[in-house]
């Protein structure tokens, strides 16, 4: 050995805790510490794994399994006929510092990202509402699914068909999208098989699938002015086209202001069956128009169909997609008729589209989660689904009709009206246009009230004040008291107005 | 009343089936067709309501309802004090065309957005393999979590935390966040708390947050060569920023190569426990010398640390992340361990970071779905995960060696040998370069054998042919016909190329 060892300073190498087991991992923390602490220099040798097993008191096995543990680290280095010494750090150029930053020394890093601040602040715009009044897709008691849905999960869990082995189909599972093409068609006059469905996490990921697939960068796409911010945020953030804000009016989607506006967008995203947030349809004139638009200008129109379940007058319109199975790419959810928690949707895309939009989806997340595909799939082919949807429909118009009334009790028309809407979770109510919807929202939560300012889903310049109310889940008595103090803060905001 | 209404065609409204109800929906229906076809054309009158319901010999508010219906669809529109009429669609411009085009008449649409193409060949990139040897991540038989699992899924559902009412927390559940985060601090050295993790779908979904939130339009990002296609694909086509590829030697990635090559990139992907796919450990070395890197330039460091619980000799290596909690964020996934279609995993941020992983995940989907988080939460916190862990590296390590003993008596070393590697669920067999991989793996498949082929992992230009080999849940029988067949396969062709 050309080189001599020092007897290594056995207090550097902390206590070991033979009560504890795991002598070498033990071993090989306290030779990590002191070479970090500097206790033990770069080149500097080490006993023999004999040595240092007599004189720890441990099977000799132990000390070689802490060394090698340590030299697959880099901290050591075996010379071949010379015994193991501490590993040069960085190829001999710099000695390691005498001491590691410890938590508390580390100083946040400087310069984020230049895409984080406008990711922090989609945060805080979609924080979630509390669960009280007047949130939406809050189903609780009567509105939630009930037990069939938690017994044939377990029945098909037990038969193993809750965690398939190896990867999803990234499409969805067929049986589900063979219940969903089943069901779009029966329900909504969509055209499709199940080759056409992709199984989504709810209409967010339908919408930045669209995005991905249908923009390229710096293409342009028409999005209702007011909209979803969902669609908006995703436009102005994931790194696609942006917006072209069209006006909507009582027949919903202004087409021809559309075609002034962008003639040449590649895409249109439109709610024609309740227009978000305001509530009415898309005329069949603005539909054929639309579709007429699309068809010339080769874009493309992306349908969501949020809510068309949830009809109290008349029989939902047929979907646009049944026009033109080509051009439009469907979007709906079962999030909100089930529970928002269930993170279950579909994109039904144009033949052509569809290893794209496959592709598109693998990047995100690979696939969706394998057992309430499953679950799901077999509630709606037993019957299930139908069932919840014809009772909750019952459920919500009771509801419905419970909260227009005492809105209308409550507050005078001049200071606050609801815009018409035979369909959906919520209602609009328009304010008076002294006042600030988002103090109005902000002074409703003061009294434990959760209300969504309409103002913030207008183009810049274009807002009125409004407050959007879901209905979901809660007691008659739940709203009714929250009715009051939303009435009261109305009041007291607009007297301090000089209303 | 000023015009006069035709009489109407009944026969153009079709039958109504009085046996099936909804006589109203079936009247909208035929009136909807009959229109569409040009029967009624636009401008011309209706009779009235009591005149059609005597005709047709049903309600009258059964035709009430439907006009209603048809008006609300912009096919009718009542004209004050002269009846009904048939809509003149598009403000009078067009009139409707005699006939829709019917399915089987529409053309698939031309002129494909952009995006399309590249998305479409993903998809095909990354099918899934079948359920066969040597695929990756498919627990099966004593690999799966067993019924431990399903229990506590069970007796979740019944206490109601299966299906929570309301948005979930985009972040992911608050217990998981905490099992999380105590599962990583006890086994990876990670330091982190709970307010730091954010629950994925998976590592795929992580690796696009991080391109999201890291990178600006045009950064670029060094990226192991070889990697895995999920992070290469994002950075081709998710509309970020590009990658640099760097090499990796017997340390891991060349930290040096690096910063000759992009000194400037923004962040630097690395799976330093168990490069992917060769297998080998980054050395401490260049542990430092990368974070020392990426503290210069103000980079980020995303810590791919997929396979680490399955170590089969000496300790894992403790995480990068422990050395510096302000630029790792580091990727975990709990599909691997147990099994894929579960789809989730985390991410740990720098805490500042933390609310623009939040926003860049709400605009890609709201939030994970709500019922597996709780049960992994539990399945975590009553131990079932870390003896789960136990159990299947005790089935994988002799898998492993069986695997390992298997190839090496069946192929000369000439022909294939094997990278060493003392970690997770694969091993990479490097081929003859006379041999090309991707031939081998499709002749393999011909005889029912799934391998993926690694050249397509590296940089256009240094590809060297090998096959990825996993050796999940097979049987040992299941896996020797599958070598049997793989050699098999290999020396045909070696033959062929005159080896």
């Amino acid at each position: 050995m050309a080189r001599k060892a020092r007897a290594i300073d056995l207090p550097a190498l902390g206590t070991l805790d033979r009560t504890a087991g795991a002598l070498g991992r033990q071993l090989a923390q306290g030779l990590r510490e002191a070479i970090r602490r500097g206790d033990l220099q770069p080149g500097e040798p080490l006993p023999s794994t004999r040595q240092l097993a007599q004189a720890l008191q441990v099977a000799r096995g132990t000390v070689v399994e802490a060394f090698e543990q340590l030299a697959a680290e880099g901290f050591l280095e075996a010379i071949p006929g010379a015994g193991t010494q501490v590993a040069p750090i960085a190829a001999g150029k710099a000695g390691i510092p005498r001491t590691m930053p410890a938590p508390a020394d580390e100083k946040p890093a400087t310069g984020l990202p230049s895409p984080a601040a406008a990711f922090a602040r989609v945060a805080q715009q979609f924080n979630s509402l509390p669960h009280v009044p007047f949130a939406i897709s809050v189903p609780l008691g009567a509105t939630m699914p009930g037990t069939a849905w938690r017994r044939l999960g377990n029945r098909l869990r037990a038969r193993g068909q809750g965690a398939p082995a190896g990867y999803g189909d990234p499409q969805g599972a067929r049986p589900l999208r063979e219940a969903i093409s089943d069901y779009v068609r029966r329900s909504r006059s969509v055209r499709c098989d199940a080759d056409q469905v992709i199984v989504t996490g709810g209409t967010q990921q339908g919408l930045y699938l669209c995005c991905q697939v249908l923009l390229g960068v710096g293409d342009r796409a028409w999005v209702e002015n007011p909209a979803y911010a969902g669609i908006t945020s995703i436009l102005e953030h994931a790194g696609r086209g942006g917006a072209v804000r069209v006006p909507v009016d009582a027949e919903g989607l202004d087409v021809e202001a559309g075609m002034r506006l962008a003639p040449h967008a590649r895409a249109a995203f439109v709610t024609p069956s309740h227009q978000y947030p305001l509530g009415m349809p898309l005329s069949m004139t603005r539909r054929n128009a639309l579709l007429e638009w699309a068809r010339k200008a080769g874009a493309w129109i992306v349908e969501d169909d949020y809510d068309s379940e949830l009809r109290y007058a008349g029989h939902p319109f047929p979907a646009l997609q049944g026009l033109d199975t080509q051009r439009v790419v469907y979007l709906g959810t079962f999030s909100k008729i089930l529970f928002p928690s269930l993170r279950l949707g579909y994109l039904i895309a144009p033949p052509q589209l569809v290893p794209a939009f496959i592709g598109a989806r693998v990047l995100m997340d690979r696939s969706p989660p394998g057992a309430d595909q499953h679950v799901l799939a077999a509630f709606m082919a037993e019957g299930h689904l139908d069932r919840h949807i014809r009772r909750i429909r019952g459920i919500y118009a009771a509801h419905r009709q419970q909260l227009m009334q005492t809105l209308a009790r409550l507050l005078p028309p001049a200071l606050a009206w609801l815009q018409p809407s035979d369909q959906g979770m919520h209602l609009l109510l328009w304010l008076n246009e002294k006042l600030d919807d988002n103090e109005v929202a902000w002074q409703a939560a003061q009294a434990g009230v959760a209300v969504r300012p309409v103002s913030p889903m207008f183009a810049p310049g274009s807002a009125r004040p409004g407050l959007v109310l879901g209905f979901g889940g809660f007691s008659g008595e739940q709203m009714e008291e929250a009715a009051r103090k939303l009435a009261a803060a109305i009041r007291a905001l607009a007297g301090r107005r000089g209303y």
